[in-house]
Parts: C-alpha cells; structure tokens; sequence
C-alpha cells in the first residue's frame, strides 16, 4: 500500500498538539485600567475561572479523542483513500474545538453555545465511529483475526460520548449547568479503565 | 544519500497541521455590544456561515494537497537539495492558505479576493506537479520501473485543479458566485477514487 | 501493547513544539504613535527587555522539562492508559506556561503573578516526577534490571525544581526580585551536567 | 546513548513548522473604513508588498537554517546533553525570527529594524555553526572518518551568512536598501548547489 499509516499518525498528532495548544489563546492576561491597582489582579484572574475550567475540560475531551484514535491505529494495517478523507473529516471537527469552547467560555449558561459546543463533540465522535466502523467491516483494513467482540466494544465506547453530548443538549434547555456537568463528566468515564482494556491486556504480547 | 525523506516529511506534515489549524484563529467568537441581548447570539452566529464555509473549503483543499504530497512521496526513493528547496516553495504557498482564505471570507463576492485565493491555489498545485516532474524526469529520484502511465496521470491529474482555478478567476470577473462553487467542487473531484487508484491497487502489495 | 511510545512521543514533541513557539506572540512589534518619530523605535524596544527576559526563561524552563520527558522515555518500555493520561496531564500544565509567562512578563513585579507562574511549573514538575514514579514502580514500564539509585536519582532530580519554586513563591511576599533570579536559576541547575549523566554514560552502549 | 536523535529531530521540525507558519500571522487581511468602497481592496492589497516580501525572505531563510540543521543531523550519530542544549538554543533564536521579522516588514527602512533582524539571524547562523564544531572536534559524535574537508567546508559553509549579516548590519547605517538586498540574497548563495554537494554525492552511497 503506497498510503502510510505513519504519515496519517504524524499529521494526527500535529494538528491535535497545535489545537491542544491553540486552547490557551483564549486565556487573556487581564489588563488593568489606570490608575493601575494592582490589588485587583487577583480578583481579575479569579474572573478567569470559566475560561480555565473550559480550557481543561476542552484539553481532555481532545486527550480522550487522541488515545480513541491512537487505539483504532494501533489496530489498522493498511489506510485506504477513503479512510484517509474519514480522517481528515474527524480532524476537520477536532479543529473547531478552539472555537467552540471560547464560545463556551465566553457565553458559559446561553443555551445555543452549550448546543454549538455539544454538536462539535458530537461530530468529532460519530466521525471517529465512523473511521472505526469503515476500517473494520469486513475487517479490511485490520488483521482477519480480530476479535468481534473487541471490533463491536470499540464501536459502542466511542458513541457512549455522542450519545451522553445529545442528552446535553436536550438538558441545556431547562438546565444549561447540568449540561456542563454531562460535558465534564464524559472523560471521566473515559480515562477509567474499561472492558477495552482487557482486550488490550490480552493482546499486549502479539506487538 | 544524506537528505532523508522522513524529515521532509516531518516538516511537511507539521506546516499542514499548523496552516490547517490556523484556519480556524479566523472564526472569532461574536462580542454582543451591552446592554447585552443573549437572545442575539443565535443570529450572530449564523452571520459567521462565510466563515465557516471558506474555513471547511480551504481545510478541505489543504487536505487534498497534503494527500497528493503524501502519494508523491510514497514513490519518491531519494531526497537531494534542489527536491527540498522545490517542496519548501510548496510550503511556503501552503502558510499563505490562512491569509487566504480570511481574505475571501471577509469578501466573498470581491473579484480581487476571489483572484488571490485562485492564484495562491495555483502556486501550490503547479509547484506540486513541479515537485513530481522533477522526481520523475529520466526516473531520478523514483523506482526506475515506475510506470509512465503513473508518471503522466499523476502529472496530470495534480495539474487538474490549477487548471480549473484558471476558469474560477477568470469567470469571477462575471459571475463572482460561481468562482466560489468551482473552488468548492474541485476537492470532490479529489476525493472521489480515480483511476490513479487503480495503479495504487495494483502496486499495493510492493509496499 | 496497543498504546505506541512512538506517539505519545510525537504528540508530546508537538505540544512542546507549539508551546514554545507562542511564547514569541507575547512579544509584540512596537506601534509608535503618530506624529511619527522613528528615533523613539530604539528605546521602545528595549522597553521591552522583560518580554525577552521572560521569554528566554520560560523557553528554557520548557527546554529542561523537555529533555527530562525525553530522558524518562528513553527507559520506558510499554506504555498503558493511565501512564498516557498522566502524560497528557504533563502536557495540560506545558500548555499554560505561555499564558502563566504572559502574566509575569506583563507584572514582573507582582506577588500574584510570580505565584501563578510558580504554581504552573511545580504542576509540571511534579506531575512529570508521578509520571517517572508510576512507570518505575515494580518496574512496570521499565527494564526489570534498571538500577534502584537511577530510579531514585532521577525523582529526586525532577523534584528539585519544584522544590525551589516553592521557595521562590515565599520568598515572592517580601522579596520578589529574587523569586525571579530563583525563576533564572533553576535551569542552569538541569543544563549543568549532574550525577545522572554518569548512570547515562554507563549505559550508553547498551542502547 | 538514552538522547534519541529521533525526538531532536522531531521538536525541530515542529518548531520550524510553527515558526515558519506564524508568519504568516504578520500578514492581516486589509480591513476598510465605512463607508466600504470596495475598490480600494486592490490599492491596500499592494500596500501590503513588504509584509509579503518580508515573509518569503524569512520563509527562506529559515529553510536555509532547516535544511542547515537537516545536513549536520545526517552526519551525527550520538547525541548528548550539551549537544541537546546547543540545538535548544539554535531553537530559541528561530522562534524569534516571527518578531523580527514583523518588525522589519513594519519599519522596514529603520536601521534598528535592520539591525535587530540581522542579529537576530547570527544569532542562529553562529549557533548552527557552534553546534557543528561541538559536533565533530574530536569527532565526538560523528562517524570517526569523516573526511576533515567535509568538517571543515561545513563549518565555513554555515558561517558565510552571518559573516554577510554583520556587513549588511554595517552597511545599514549608510544604505539601508542596501541591507535588505543583502539579507535577500544570502538564501539564494545557499539554495545553488555548492562544493559541500560534491562531498554529499560521494558519500551518497554509505546511506
């Protein structure tokens, strides 16, 4: 196959360290009006809370889709034109999310920035779904003996998230601060090991 | 030889996902000037759509760029200076994309924005096909049992799209609109599986 | 093992990359006011010495953490979710160094600011001395046969930047011009070859 | 030896990457005043020609200084802890050029301007060049028999520039145009094939 899975890998990476990266912009040093007080910079960057804590909450989310990806390449052989473009679509969302989560942070309780941000996770995780699912029907482009169950427990794991973004968005009309409890609580049940990771375990000595 | 591809690559790689990431810096977060009116927030966003569109064309037409690099690459063997220098002008036109790509977001329907984003899509897609004829001309830096047929219609099909950005600046001086439909067709063209895909398959297994 | 050193690497290198490199955006091209006076450029310039200051301290700051991730890499031989997840955690407090080095360049003479700045390298360093901790512990992640006095030299060693950011965060309440020699210091304390490099020395041809 | 060649390779190239990306920052798409009039859109286009200038040369140059990095790299085998710092401050430098250069495209006839840009690229050009010489006395981390000539044509090779930079530095007191001439045509020196390549071909097959 002339397609590298190496370059698909490197140009991955890239983009998700400077979007990583590209989250801090939004984080302004407070200027303080003159006369200058200096007394109140503390108060200042209390202010700054909602952009932290979206600066965070946005960092993981990305961290939970890059070892999501990390693990679907770690099984994937060989990368077809078409599995490249599925790529290219799923970094096209992940590049939105500096975007989307200054929206959050600027307008952290408005219900249409709560959907903004919520369909931009859902887009990254349907599209990442949808990598996993082109990269293994058939199991083209993964070894023949890949285990169903493991191909089926990937597949569900990464639509936990949309699914979880989709009830955020329903909620946000009634309760927005709920909504953005859902969104902190996704990569928590990401980062905790699950069922996947047996799989892993058992399969950690054939690479 | 001293030159190793894989640097190349690195550095290639890296420009794209910074120049695709930087796309995005253009998208600003709508300021609602007080007394603030959140309900205006809605409207304020759909106002961005030139900005989102010009952002997923650019993101897209960068991505079939860096995917006719990566297949060029795939069959280049040796890197000497004048290979580097050929595909350091091709990044050079590829930073320029950002830039770009704001200008005709900020004046979609302007003739003179609708020329500068076709002449820097030309200048990136002529230097690429500068790139392969040069790896290519008496098979210097490629497998001397590379196929003509490969040689000629990956020529042609990289040439493809300059020729068509010709048409664009040439018909914006009437129907500026079409000019945007013409930039936003040639990434299908690419997307969609050609026959070059089908030497592709057939030399999958060399690989 | 699913999970590629390789990529933590390259997405580690990435962020680093990225975040060192935006640090420069804090140093701003000075705008002379009209009438215009170019004579003034000179002195508006080297107004902006605290920019450069910090920017060189905060470069190399990154520049120490940097070879200490890089180094710690060098022994570990698998990596599993939760070692990832500590790394993305590193990588979560790299990123804030350009906003934390904003501030202080902004307010070099304020407790506050030296106390951010602080606060963000001790969460770095101590983050990277969990990271060395859990994948050496039972030499899990490590060679079975790594010599006890590394491991542990190499935790003290991480643990002594952060050591000294605290002090230099008390210190900041009565005297904070020294904090900020504390801030220069430390990373010519890492540059200095120590201890270490003997075990690396000794090692070095087992690589 | 624990310090991979690889992970140098990989932070520099991504540094360049960025460097080189930024900018294009520099470069702001022409915002009109009320009431719009469209037809100025071309006139203020072309009033940004020396930020476009400014960009390639700088572009350019930090190619040179790349594929520079690239040459030395090939020929080294082992990397150390000083060799590491040495390469972080060559880093340090090339994330400056963004500032440096903004300011020359922004007072590009100021004779500080000139000079700041100048000192700024011997700056790189001298630590390039002490990188080399701390590389290869003793051919502490090259392969043993390396050709003297080869070692020292390089070093003189590397610093042919910063030797015109300090002239065109001189001469910016007197000509200012004269300097930007100068800074202009040290890439071209660099991009033609020189005796260097020779020494390059011969060894072409040891790789």
């Amino acid at each position: 196959m002339q397609l590298s899975r190496n370059r698909v890998e490197a140009l991955t990476d890239g983009v998700f360290a400077v979007a990583m990266t590209l989250l801090v912009l939004d984080i302004k040093v407070p200027e303080l009006q003159p006369p200058l007080d200096i007394s109140q910079l503390s108060g200042r960057l209390l202010d700054l809370w909602p952009k932290f804590l979206s600066y965070m909450i946005s960092f993981v989310i990305l961290g939970v889709y890059w070892v999501g990806h990390h693990f679907q390449l770690s099984f994937i052989r060989k990368v077809d034109r078409p599995l490249v473009w599925i790529n290219l679509l799923f970094l096209l969302w992940v590049v939105l999310v500096p975007f989307s989560t200054a929206l959050l942070s600027e307008y952290p309780m408005t219900q249409i920035a709560i959907t903004v941000y919520g369909l931009n996770l859902i887009a990254i995780g349907v599209t990442l779904a949808g990598h996993w699912w082109y990269a293994t029907v058939e199991t083209r482009h993964v070894d023949a003996d890949i285990h169903p169950a493991l191909v089926r427990g990937a597949l569900l794991r990464t639509l936990m998230a949309p699914s979880v973004y989709v009830v955020a968005i329903a909620v946000s009309f009634v309760r927005p601060e709920l909504s953005l409890f859902l969104y902190a609580l996704v990569p928590v049940l990401y980062i905790l090991p699950g069922r996947i990771d047996v799989h892993w375990g058992r399969r950690r000595q054939s690479n």
